[in-house]
């Protein structure tokens, strides 16, 4: 629980920063996070306005200093300063004064949940709006209003950062999340929050068999942008990728599977889970909605999935102010880097092995079992008979798992233990899919 | 419904006819639907009694004009002139007194279904009956009974017509039905008929990429004499062949596989059925019981699947007088004619496509989806994104629509527009199976 | 039912006798059985201790005469002329007085069976002990205990043997079952009972297209001496595998797959089974514990399957005294004779046929259904279509009856019938798996 605290704390620092897909919210989120890990350089780059990005443009820059409402009868709502969900995210600036009804056309609500400040944002349309509670719309009196938004929407750059920890080999294993969300606990703080700590964790690793890469971009024109510059290099060496969004309340685990569910990403994923969390919530790439729709897509092809607790677009504060510090718990953010631990070390020990005996070994005479045989000793070493019986060179140690129904983290040593008194060998085939 | 009144109409104008697998009957009913469509030539053939075709040889042509049974009370019984279902089709000529003994050895009943007259032949084996109710049955009398039936059967030739709808290829879609049974309305009259309405929206097709093969034949050996004289070019031409039969009740629809339920048919009907009539009833090949049985035979495997309604040897009325014009309706055709249209559009459009952009591509700015998103709009557009998502070059529109749970009818449009606006391009590689 | 008496009087012959992985006993056993078929020779084997096999030492020979335990009171308790499961099978010799405490480490028992006496061994270290119910366990007094067992464990040597049975082909089928549990009567008096059927039945088919392989040795230790001397024979001509173990009682039957349930042995008793007992219990190579962990071992891969009534460590009187003759009956044998004799038919008639026909033959004139249809009679000569609509070369005659739902032993005369008329040929293709 020592990393979920942790987590949390740093949710709790970023989670009032106004983050847009480009602007200094974006660039305060990663001063941060680069606080939190001091000995982690986070190569940090900016793309200027304008830039071509596959079928997509770097829009311009925005910042917002200042936004409300004033009612006919003088009092303010709406107030930037009071909860940044109340704009509509890249607002061109305004200052007029508007009639009700021309008003209400710039308005947001949810009808469906009308305590809730929903978020809203137009990236590719230049329009000013705000989002309030349906409540709130319901009790607006006739009148004139004054809106004002102090923003600035001008040429500038998109802001992403990563961080890559070389391993034995150039095979890669990914990470991604995104800053671009404002004040969501779930959506998003706890995604750049995981990959703080998955950071941490990788420099401590005694041994890195593969090169671990961590991106942080805004969501989908990042994704998009962060592919333009890398694609080449990482359809040669990703060998198993996983977006990472939404991991920090405890209700559930969810998966999203790649476009055909058949990725190195997928297996293992679904392999720890089964056991770690086996009524976890399995989504097929139709359900997908984050940057797994960049990686996997046609052409693209990283092998990637998608990880979160309760699952974007389903969680009912999905997208509102309700995606607040009390949805997302230390025990959630704990529970998700616990899972990406066991990822990361059934990654690195993922070999397909081959016992050196024709015929079961001899297990007492090495020691490994009890010497006298009764109907209740037989049971106590199945994990290890069991992982021999598969060991013939055709299984890694993820398939074989599968098959016999026991952790990887429990193989793990058992298959330390077959290595030193010589009973297993490696093929020299990886695991890799 | 227009569609579904013209084929119950035609339906009821060859109902009263007694067909069998050779003989005036059948001649009769092809002048009564060429007399429907007459701007479509069918072409007809005569194939000779004694015929050598593949295991088996054309039998002689049966023709009847009259037959009865008078009783010792002089009451005329199984008028032929009543209900055609009276005589064991294929009897020989017969006028003799027999006792009530002798006599029942020629009766055929349904002691399940009592109040029913059964049909019942004796192609191959020369020898006379009646049927009747068993009801009736039980009643008769002790007694000399007098027998009469006038009827021919002599060299004379089987009738068959088939009718082609050239297309842009020669590569050929197949339909089959038949033409051999007297008055019952599901089998058969509904299959002629509905061959007649494919016969006019294949005409009026403003483009047909595929050929169209349209052949009315007896059941069996009229489909054993189709294939010993086309078999060589259907093996190389057909790629998808439906044979339709009782398609005019309004109660299931159902689709019987081929031999191994993975031909191009079984893979295009399964598809538009799972989304028009989701509860449809599926049967292996081993539930076969119509020319399936020699179009998906060992060694000439054409891709075929049969198409009906309620199937044969299923429905309650199947091979009695209770198969009658009350079984069928008009909302019961355009049914069967509804699914065979979506059949057609769908193999007429089945393509490989590919998204022409590296990662999603940016539909805001080509006017593809609304400019402000929220989480009202995301579901919005999610059936042509879930289209470019996996138009990766490996799977045809069938393909792509069983994936992401949306018709191909509703993908035929998204899909022009894809192709429009620069966003798709063919692959080249066409989908046949 | 015959051959089920007979089984279950050889059961209550051999019950009695002490055996073990080596000994005496197990000498006398085979002795008992070449009185039973004196017919057919049965070569013995004698592999001297201390010979290296595979990954294992043939241990040192043991025998026993006598063996009890003297209660402070005088009274003899664990005394092995009563039942020989009270001895700690290969427990050195020892004439000893202890106390209660010490005895108790010598002592094995069934806390949750408390009435029963377990089976328990020691054959690779060396030491002494006793088995008893926990019952008698808890009411031994303190006090000086003698203990006594007159046992001799020396140099000597491992004992089996087979049964050979030349077929038309070098091509093998092989059945193994062991010799080495004293007096247990599913686990293990069963399974030599029906290896003895089996070779009756065998030497008088009038024809075997296979060679039959039937090998009785020492449970593990003897099935890796046996490999250690046959292995590379068998690997180029066993063609399918079956270890016979507790085949006696009549609860169910159980098969526990091949490593990956994939060989020709798995599939013959699956549909063997379908049909015999459909029921039955399918268990995967996870819950293996007899020969099959070894001729199915990595490396040695004989495609082998095991075959029970009710699995060992599966019923509750497993390796515990309860295990008598009261648990096994005639019927219970009779039922695994059945299976292996059908087994054995489904393997000697397992081709590839194809239909000399295109289209459906006529059956009609060649006499093999009735000549009239009617809505009765098509069910009838269903399994006939059936047979001949697969055979197109690509299914052998189990495919054919997984496909069709018919057994083998239902399709083997309606093949010949089709052979005999020349409607059938044989492809020249074996199905082998």
């Amino acid at each position: 629980m020592n990393e979920g605290k942790k987590m949390y704390s740093f949710c709790s620092r970023i989670f009032p920063i106004c983050r847009s897909i480009t602007g200094d919210g974006v660039r305060e989120t990663f001063r941060l996070l680069q606080e939190e890990i001091p000995d982690i350089p986070i190569t940090m780059y900016e793309v200027e306005s304008g830039t071509q990005v596959l079928d997509w443009t770097v829009p311009k820059e925005w910042n917002i200093r200042d936004a409300w409402i004033e009612r006919p009868d003088g009092e303010r709502i709406c107030e930037f300063r009071k909860n940044n969900l109340h704009i509509l995210h890249y607002s061109v600036p305004v200052d007029e004064t508007v009639s009700l009804e021309e008003l209400k056309q710039h308005i947001t609500t949810l009808k469906d949940q009308p305590d809730l400040i929903p978020y809203a944002s137009s990236y590719y349309k230049e329009r000013w709006g705000f989002c309030m509670t349906y409540h709130e719309l319901e009790s607006l009196p006739e009148g004139e209003y004054r809106v004002r938004i102090d923003s600035t929407l001008e040429p500038g750059s998109l802001t992403y950062g990563e961080m890559i920890f070389p391993g034995e080999t150039d095979e890669e294993i990914f990470f991604s999340s995104y800053t671009c969300h404002p004040s969501m606990a779930n959506n998003e703080c706890s995604g750049p929050s995981l990959m703080m700590a998955l950071a941490r964790y990788l420099k401590d690793l005694p041994r890195r068999r593969y090169t671990y890469r961590l991106v942080l971009a805004p969501e989908t024109i990042g994704a998009i942008t962060y592919l333009s510059r890398n694609l080449d290099y990482m359809k040669k060496h990703v060998i198993a990728g996983f977006n990472l969004t939404c991991v920090g309340d405890d209700r559930t685990y969810s998966l999203i599977h790649s476009r055909y569910g058949d990725t190195a990403a997928d297996r293992v994923l679904e392999n720890v889970l089964k056991y770690h969390a086996p009524d976890y919530d399995s989504y097929p790439y139709t359900a997908r909605g984050s940057d797994e729709r960049q990686y996997q897509a046609p052409g693209v092809d990283i092998p990637l999935v998608c990880f979160c607790r309760s699952k974007y677009h389903i969680y009912p504060e999905y997208h509102t102010s309700a995606d607040n510090l009390d949805l997302i718990s230390p025990e959630g953010l704990q529970g998700s880097f616990d899972v990406m631990v066991k990822v990361i070390q059934a990654m690195e020990h993922n070999r397909f092995y081959r016992v050196t005996t024709l015929g079961e070994p001899q297990l007492g005479k090495r020691g490994l079992v009890p010497t006298m045989s009764s109907k209740e000793t037989y049971q106590e070493t199945l994990a290890l008979k069991d992982l021999i019986a598969y060991a013939d060179g055709r299984n890694d140690l993820i398939g074989i798992s599968n098959i016999i129904g026991v952790p990887v983290d429990r193989l793990i040593p058992l298959t330390r233990q077959l290595l030193d008194c010589g009973l297993f060998e490696e093929t020299g085939e990886t695991g890799k899919s």
